[in-house]
């Protein structure tokens, strides 16, 4: 067997340059990227212009011709957009998946390349208008810390009140949901869309679904009058089309899967291939700005699971920590009858208690059950239909606002973003 | 308008005596069940034969006939079978939705109905043979702890040794995955189906999904040769068939809907009509016997969801609480890296960490970045393609057998009964 990259050394191709590979039965054109571990020694992998990644066997090739000598570097520097330059939408990059590379000394995916190096490639983009790149961090999204949302939020103000139509967020999937939970309450008054946007498989390669996902991303922000923080990620596993999710209702529903990301409780607003935009529900309009931040996050508020087996005491502990909790109860939001005084005293020490369904799916109802009612009585505050993690965030943002239990209870229950969506009543007889 | 309860106490009619209900364009036949406070005041609900529940309002009854007086008790005295009596298949009680009752002063639901009062209602089931009733115990499933999967587990054993061909297991659904998981490693070398069975609305509401799910699990325990502890509940929002989940695949994904209950990551063992199984995957089949019980779980042991904002020093206080700790990560099963030490610590001091994914559906892997190979450094036990709590309830029965921190890492990533299912590898090369 050959081994691909002894071949492509000793005729000088590095990744980054631009090549034309013959076999007997096709020819394939493309930007040559680095080799990761997952594949195999004999295979050349390339990005195509239509942003589909393939390997090639070298045992197959009848011949490799270099078309461009490439620019493609192993360690890029970040190089901003200047603060005055005109541009149709901006591009922030936070890290992540969709910005990373394969080190593949090591194997593993790192957070390192620039939101700029990975626009080299997207040659559609650079056709859709000026766009400005601010590089905010480069970190993957499960070391992003509230502080982070807000510095992010700082460059979405600074890119909306700089001219942008639209702005783009390019960050880890792990904890989009959290993060586009965060930018929805930070910030108010949105004169155009901001949208993440990940990849979860990374760019460099063969399945990356960053491609589809940007070139979406970019046509929601450029093009759509939406003014609220949205996720645009595939909608299927195939690459055809990505759905527009609002930011306080949706969540990674698969670890690795193209389409893990999925609205909860709601539909979609949009459906977005790279030539059209189709809304399927409502949404919030832009406005004519200016746009705003909202306050902070009071970081010591804590999420806790609940399970059976979770005593009394420990319930306790969390509540010496803590200034706040988000419990995700089961079924219609529900503990063990055993919290219950542990919660009654943290309310009366005037600590508030959230409680939300670790179903996910559906709304917390603490009217049906005994144990619902000796919970509202014990003083939570029903958590509607929130995920848990958004009534994390929720929680944060308002008590950054008052300490006062009624105040929070009373803003905890308005809704602000969508967070809460509408009752709807089944009703049953014939 | 008139009120329902008024005219029906005016003619002596009860809730439990069978009535037929005249309208203008139909004629209704059923029990009369106690009102709750969902119902209109003009409304009358019966239980037809055919298991559902209507609301027929007063206003529009002509005429109302007493077919015969019944035996609806307000409260039901548990009546158990005698121990050395024969049956086909056992039911046991522990409560929940399926076996409550309106209480109609507050409007809130109780759990005090027994297995016999609930299956008094449900004629084809005294058609499928004879039935033992147990009652284990009769509490919400948010109030179930460790001991009572045990108390259970006990129950079903003894129903086994007593000749059944299969147990159906009542319970609530809030905590039925948990149960079920539970069941799953406590009983080996089972001679039968063990299926739990419960519902979103309580059996005298309208709207019950009682009968189906009763109906079906019962034909599951009588007729099946699965050899597993499952999961049979309602497949769709329509009255139409059950599905049989894995004990240890199954979560309720909605805090009220009928089809709540799905697979995670695998396909349902069997669908279920009343009239037939039709198996959909492959399963356990039913031993010779006898049924073993596997001892009990380590209570200590702790479920924490991570989440942007969770600190190391909290961490390490959760670690100063419990002896082990299965943490639902983000992704591929991830932290902030700021955890990392904390988890390493814990692992030097023999604490096992099992690391699962909050996306619940896909698999954990921690080779492709780098803050899964350092947590893989740490210590942590990879856990696969487990549910959190499926992780949490089997890191317990694991650490009751052994506290030895190799011996737990294996027995972690041992398959015992099908909660980690076959990594199936997804080659995208053209």
């Amino acid at each position: 067997m050959k081994i691909a990259d002894d071949i492509l050394n000793k005729i000088g191709i590095k990744p980054g340059d631009r090549i034309r590979v013959y076999r007997d039965d096709c020819v394939f054109e493309g930007i040559i990227l680095p080799r990761t571990e997952y594949d195999d020694l004999d295979i050349i992998v390339l990005k195509l212009d239509n942003g589909y990644n393939i390997g090639v066997s070298i045992n197959k090739v009848k011949k490799i011709e270099v078309i461009e000598k490439g620019s493609f570097k192993e360690a890029y520097e970040i190089q901003e957009s200047p603060k005055d330059e005109r541009g149709d939408i901006a591009f922030i990059g936070t890290g992540g998946t969709i910005a990373s590379y394969v080190d593949y000394k090591t194997g593993a995916v790192h957070s390192k390349m620039t939101v700029e190096a990975l626009l080299d490639t997207y040659k559609p983009l650079r056709e859709m208008g000026k766009i400005r790149i601010r590089q905010a961090m480069s970190k993957f999204s499960e070391n992003m810390t509230p502080n982070d949302w807000i510095k992010i939020a700082e460059y979405v103000r600074e890119e909306f009140n700089n001219g942008v139509k639209g702005v783009v967020v390019l960050h880890g999937t792990d904890t989009m949901s959290y993060t586009s939970a965060a930018l929805s309450f930070l910030l108010d008054n949105l004169p155009g869309p901001v949208t993440l946007v990940g990849a979860q498989r990374s760019s460099d390669r063969p399945s990356t679904d960053a491609y589809l996902n940007v070139i979406c991303a970019s046509k929601v922000a450029k093009e759509s009058d939406i003014g609220e923080v949205v996720v645009t990620m595939h909608a299927t596993i195939s690459d055809d089309y990505c759905y527009v999710h609002r930011g306080v209702k949706v969540r990674k529903m698969h670890s690795s899967r193209r389409d893990a990301f999925k609205s909860i409780n709601v539909p979609p607003i949009a459906k977005v291939t790279p030539k059209k935009i189709e809304y399927l529900s409502e949404y919030r309009k832009a406005s004519v700005g200016p746009i705003r931040l909202t306050g902070g996050f009071h970081e010591n508020v804590g999420l806790v699971f609940y399970y059976p087996g979770l005593k009394a005491d420990i319930l306790s502990k969390l509540y010496d920590i803590f200034d706040g909790i988000v419990i995700a109860g089961t079924g219609l939001g529900h503990v063990h009858e055993d919290l219950i005084p542990i919660i009654k005293r943290a309310t009366d020490e005037g600590k508030p208690t959230v409680i939300t369904t670790q179903c996910l799916y559906g709304r917390v109802n603490l009217f049906v059950y005994s144990t619902g009612r000796r919970l509202l009585k014990a003083g939570v505050i029903p958590g509607e239909d929130m995920l848990p993690e958004v009534a994390y965030v929720k929680l944060m943002w308002v008590m950054n606002k008052t300490r006062d239990l009624e105040k929070i209870r009373e803003l905890m229950l308005m809704n602000f973003r969508g967070e809460i969506s509408e009752r709807r009543v089944a009703h049953e007889l014939p």
